[in-house]
């Protein structure tokens, strides 16, 4: 008979030295960030090439891999967590969110039904609707209702999930062909992504012209479904966008959903980035509308201190989502679904099984609060006025679009050489990391300020290092 | 100016000392977990009345939340992780694992590209790749030909990438009501689930018999793709599964990889519990056929010590992949992925952003060793081995399928309502927790032997129960 447990396992007392060393590690780590540069010196290939060709065939010890971790992976990476990481979008972390993490790591649950973990369930529910109350989110989407809330694992795949409630809605499989989603020109690429995966040809869905500001022009989304209503086609679903990924334009979504209605098609808004900022009052008028919206989601990985993956998904009905998504085999029967007193979450997303995410979000929004969550987002949306002052003040610079929240969009007066090479500079002191777009097809440098460790100060010096660099 | 940050940062002091009281709990925890009952005394609902209705104004101490995760969460859950837990398929946590994935939350990476964490995506490539020599898998899924691995949330986002390769190749959307899918009646749930995403009607997917040994009868596919082809139909994707869910049937790999490439039909092998026994070169003759498969997943998450979630997805071919897959907004072009030179796994999968995931397998691999691993399998199997000896030998049971590595299925041979009497009792005892299914339309209990900390004194303990309580 073999050993009862592998030679090398680990026993609890080792676990508790090893995970001491691992959070002296990573205190270490953060505590030095800021002197690292942002991108690493590495070609494609050098991080392998360090690597040796085949596992090993024995056992090493855990000091092995935190050495390695420290020496070869860590000096290899973009960090994200650099306060002076403004590139795409934030991808918060932070303590609570990870030690959240670490405790669902350790209890090992998945959460696939309710019974395979009620307190997995019971808490993803309750959690979003605290997000509800805490961002001003309509009723509708509260889970004592027909609607509700689950954490999708980012906003493409709530997106897509939506896609396939509304898709399915509206005839599913044998009206495919016939039926069109709408979106801004703006909007991101999950989009297309997800009308791809969803069985749509590309030409199905309709890019919607935008307006000066780059927000989805609602008489240009109304002639196109007048169009293809005249031609027999079916508008299925329209996607707006609150905060989008180029320029942080807000589509309106209350004359989107107007026109969405009346047209029978579903309206989904995709407020990835700026739907955490709406944990402030003052921000809130930017979902204004969003009490007719059919599913809404934001991803707390980005700008809410909770680490990836963690989008917040909801639904004002939950009917046509668990349509699409439901399947029930002999194996995953059990007393307490069969009774159809509990949600399980499996038919809310794509994957079956599923960690217990809600815990890091739970901790971050106890260790935070409410209050503490509003001061994350306002010292950013501050730092990132006073950016887009000094932005417009300054000779060489200007700004490419309305300054949205906390992410400023800029280039430089002589033009797309000029901005590109203002970008080059940047990038290659080691302290800022900004990432481009284009607008109005003119080469444009954002700066997404949100970064967790992100200081007033930081944002002061990316000034100075814009200013002498133009 | 608000303050730069908000008042209940944690800093990297506070962030350590939080973080050794996190670690410490959990090793308490596993100490104690074989005490506990598995599953808990709790009705729906009990969580959330337990919780307050709306989050804090005010941040509350660490310790405030860990009491409550003592108090509120641990007690209401299932508990995955407990040696007595023989349900569904064994979902492995283990030490290495669990701080290799506090160690990515900290670093708080987003891999969707080379260029925003190098080091994640060439650490992924790699142990990947290592996972082929371990398990022997063929060399056309290794990364420096025209395939290779990626890791995806789970097998069920594995069988729908693959759909979505295979259906593109066979013409996308202009072609889809033409093509049908093929799998055995016993395959998992996710095959109809991903072809219904994916667009197609679920007629579209042929359930193909299976034998007496519930493996798939190659005659049958060979027989519902002529007979679809006589009709003028595509035959598009073909899943096989090794080690099915109900009861660890293997389907002939080799009979089906020529009857799919006969048709040109895409081969997809899901052997998402069974796949992580490859790494016994007893085991290997299990994927015999593998070599002319399209694409192939198996989950480390299940059976090889790594957490949720963490999915071995591997290709022969890229392309098709891509070309499914991939957007390339404006927004996320860099000079390495211009060049052609490198990986974006954003490509690869559904969502776009990816957490670095591949940091727990290679603490995992790296950890036990190949031998670790090799005896993780094989006691598992003995102990697997061992109790179908005593299910055999009892008057009052019957094994109700060939034992499957370490998957033994059982019934009463007094028929279902003694089987879902035994089931019940053994589940009230709180010492072991078994599922069931149905095989030839009779009620089967499972015994998923494969948890980290499950002993062959555990299983040994179990086949006491059964005996006792049958």
């Amino acid at each position: 008979m073999p050993d009862p447990l592998p030679p090398t396992h680990q026993t609890p007392d080792e676990f508790r030295a090893a995970g001491h060393a691992a959070v002296d590690w990573l205190a270490d780590f953060l505590a030095g960030i800021a002197d690292r540069p942002i991108t690493p010196d590495v070609a494609p290939g050098d991080v392998r090439a360090s690597l040796p060709a085949h596992a090993p065939e024995v056992g090493e010890p855990f000091e092995a891999l935190l050495d390695d971790v420290d020496r070869l992976i860590a000096p290899a990476l973009t960090h994200w967590q650099h306060p002076g990481f403004y590139g795409y979008f934030p991808g918060n972390s932070s303590p609570p969110s990870v030690l959240g993490d670490l405790i669902s790591s350790g209890l090992g649950t998945q959460g696939m039904l309710w019974s395979t973990g009620p307190a997995c369930t019971e808490l993803e529910t309750h959690v979003l609707d605290w997000l509800i109350d805490l961002c001003g989110l309509p009723d509708r989407f509260r889970s004592d209702g027909p609607g509700g809330g689950v954490i999708q694992d980012s906003a493409s795949s709530a997106t897509l999930c939506a896609i396939l409630a509304a898709r399915d809605r509206s005839g599913g499989a044998a009206a495919l062909p016939s039926l069109r989603a709408y979106t801004s020109s703006q909007a991101h690429s999950s989009v297309e992504k997800g009308v791809r995966v969803a069985g749509f040809a590309v030409d199905q869905l309709r890019s919607i012209a935008t307006d000066a500001d780059h927000a989805m022009d609602p008489a240009a989304l109304a002639a196109a479904i007048a169009a293809d209503r005249e031609a027999g086609l079916v508008p299925c679903i329209v996607v707006a966008t609150v905060g989008t990924t180029s320029s942080g334009a807000v589509d309106p979504l209350s004359a989107i959903a107007e026109i969405a209605s009346a047209a029978g098609a579903w309206l989904h808004v995709d407020a990835a980035w700026a739907g955490s900022a709406a944990v402030c009052p003052e921000h809130q008028h930017l979902l204004d509308g969003l009490d007719r919206a059919d599913s809404y989601c934001f991803n707390p990985h980005k700008w809410l201190l909770t680490n990836f993956d963690c989008t917040a998904f909801y639904v004002a009905d939950r009917g046509p989502l668990l349509d699409s998504l439901s399947i029930l085999p002999e194996y995953l029967r059990n007393a307490a679904s069969d009774a159809g007193e509990v949600i399980d979450y499996r038919d809310w997303q794509v994957p079956l099984g599923r960690r217990f995410r809600s815990l890091k979000l739970w901790f971050v929004l106890r260790s935070y609060g409410a209050e503490g969550l509003r001061a994350h987002i306002r010292h950013h949306v501050a730092a990132a006025a006073a950016l887009a002052d000094r932005i417009d003040a300054h000779p060489r610079l200007e700004l490419a679009a309305p300054l949205s929240l906390a992410l400023a969009c800029l280039r430089h007066v002589d033009g797309d050489e000029a901005t590109e090479a203002l970008h080059a500079a940047v990038n290659a002191t080691g302290e800022a990391f900004l990432t481009h777009t284009k607008l109005d097809d003119r080469y444009v440098l954002r700066v997404a300020v949100g970064g967790t460790w992100t200081t007033t100060e930081h944002v002061q010096r990316l000034g100075d290092l814009l200013e002498q660099l133009a």
